[in-house]
């Protein structure tokens, strides 16, 4: 904050849960506050009446708005956003924040829009970092709890994919089905499987599952269509990414799974995929950008014959994606894997990432991904949280 | 829009799905898109193409970030605010859109803030609203789909209060404990009993229900503390707000039950919260302002002897909140209640609202909340969507 004159962060949060508040509160379960650092001082995190014990529970300083005669302030102003402005000018000096003020995080844009405008005419400098998201920039290196509570959501994550493996596996083939306890299964009762298992383990399925079959597989975030059939001998992708209903943390691990008799191509094709995974994998070490290793499986694909949107950016078939993503309170955030000139991401002791080769020919009903989450090691290299078989056979 | 001089309006989704969004582009299951609704045309949306099933999914006009070479102007622009500024005026330009371009939804703000001065840069117009949600007022009023999605999470949110109902009654007092199943029943059981009904009915448990009894439950939000022993004869509010997993849509509803002897304070305070919930809803008529019904409730609070926070903005004890709130796509939405002369919310039918009196002693051990979802019908009146018991006895 003080290499860029912020005097003062405010991370609002206007009953929409994001990242950067629950970071900077640590999970504060309130539907709507304000979290304010000042440079050097641990957050302030301003509730509401009906919520102080839960602003309370999170070991931080807390103030109730009330006390900076909120209703009134809001009652006297022209619109919200000059309402917002005043209140948080009167924070401000209450706390004593000097230098330029910051605003972070997923607010409604109308809103702070104004209030950035109507703080500016108050006097103070409102900062503006076009995009660079300071608050992301300090949650990429995770302390060692949030390693752990990462780990458990792992854990609880392969315990919802042995499920899902046990169900493949008890299944039999009935020509172009797969029955299980007697009936023909569906994505949907896969999909309703691991809602259920995601739930039993304290989790949160924040976004729908991916778990897609043949040519759905084949475009890698197909959500799938839960009425179809399991059918044999085409690979099934379950990518699965829950967050624990607590810490918030997310967990991300893919597994391309195929019922009966193996196709050759789809073999070889694992096959790369699964080399990729490990060629990443063992190569990876802190210090080295993160793109680098983009690039490594770029070639090692290209080498292998296929199409990578380094090479043709429009294709739909071959490598279409980025090796990986940063993982914790969201599901994407640093560091990037990204080619681009902009990316200046480095992988770091204490990054937790996902490493996430995959092949897709949408065209030929083939879709192929591997996905397990790493931590950074203090020694440079990475440490696998996933334990499960990256087998094709469930 | 037109009122307003308004062209073109965007809503941007970053990975962090929001109302705004999900309701402009019928819930597009993307991680990121940009939805660009020109005045008196239906939206477009542009996704990128691993996603592009899930966009065609929609019905809507799609395009993909690629047509707009997307990657190019990336990597030319200064930063991604710029980036961003020169993709939506090239989507802009395409769609032949004239006028202010406005941008609504929960957004990055230091994005945001940079793409706005950005898009004046180049020469248009950039709405500035100071608050008002112009998506947040087109949502207020539901189509008979709507209502629909809403009822049938109401139908399930009742399965899931029988559910504990059903623990409730089967239990046994011993002394302080109430058993269940052999061994003292916890806090910590009902909520994991709800969660796990909650994901069973295909609902999502976005916020941790309010599930608390005694002290907790006589402050409103309070969450609850999981490893506290269930009691006999303290009140226990349950207030439950699911999502269904598919539409999006929420539900709200709130019990209070105590088990063993019911206490005569109890009892009483209880009856009270019932008279106002029954006047409140038999009073209730499209077309007054809502804030008339929060005063009804005030009168008859204050008639009957209770503080409210109308007479003394700072109390915690008596009737500290408002009447309710509108349901859709957020929990929380249009219309609200609030006395502050700020809320000119008037009910219209369409509309679906709760009615959810309450009445908090913390300092005593007591809260009493009831809580129901209703519609607003074509003829004026409202109609719940719940159909269980309001008794204190489960």
């Amino acid at each position: 904050m003080s290499a860029r004159g912020i005097g003062a962060v405010i991370v609002p949060m206007h009953e929409q849960q994001h990242a950067s508040f629950r970071w900077l509160t640590r999970g504060a379960k309130v539907t709507r506050g304000y979290a304010i650092k000042l440079a050097g001082r641990e957050p302030v995190l301003v509730s509401y009446p009906m919520e102080r014990d839960e602003a309370a529970a999170t070991g931080l300083e807390t103030r109730l708005a009330h006390d900076y005669a909120y209703d009134r302030l809001f009652r006297e102003a022209k619109n919200s956003a000059a309402g917002y402005a005043h209140f948080y000018d009167t924070i401000l000096t209450d706390l004593g924040a000097d230098g330029s003020v910051a605003f972070f995080g997923n607010v409604p844009f109308q809103l702070y829009h104004g209030v950035a405008a109507e703080v500016e005419a108050r006097g103070r400098i409102v900062y503006r970092s076009d995009g660079e998201d300071l608050i992301q920039l300090g949650r990429k290196r995770k302390d060692a709890w949030e390693i752990d509570a990462i780990r458990s959501v792992g854990e609880r994550t392969e315990l919802v994919i042995d499920r899902v493996r046990d169900v493949l596996r008890a299944a039999t083939i009935d020509g172009d089905r797969v029955v299980h306890d007697g009936r023909a299964l569906t994505i949907g009762d896969l999909k309703q499987l691991v809602s259920f298992e995601i739930a039993r383990h304290g989790m949160i399925e924040d976004h729908d599952t991916i778990l897609s079959q043949g040519r759905d597989a084949g475009i890698p975030h197909s959500r799938g269509d839960a009425s179809a059939l399991v059918r044999p001998s085409v690979p099934i992708v379950l990518d699965i990414f829950p967050l624990d209903r607590n810490s918030g943390y997310f967990f991300d691990e893919t597994r391309t799974f195929c019922v009966g008799p193996i196709p050759d191509e789809l073999r070889t094709i694992h096959g790369h995929v699964l080399e990729a995974f490990e060629r990443a994998r063992d190569a990876m070490r802190a210090g080295n950008p993160a793109s680098l290793y983009q690039a490594l499986v770029c070639d090692l694909f290209e080498h292998r014959g296929y199409e990578t949107t380094r090479r043709t950016p429009a294709t739909l078939s071959g490598y279409v994606h980025s090796l990986g993503h940063g993982v914790g309170l969201e599901i994407h955030e640093k560091p990037s894997f990204s080619l681009s000139p902009a990316n200046s991401d480095v992988i770091e002791a204490g990054d937790v990432l996902t490493i996430e080769p995959g092949l897709y020919f949408p065209e030929r009903a083939i879709g192929v991904r591997i996905e397990e989450t790493f931590v950074v090691r203090d020694d440079g290299t990475v440490e696998s949280l996933c334990r499960g078989s990256r087998a094709l056979e469930p």
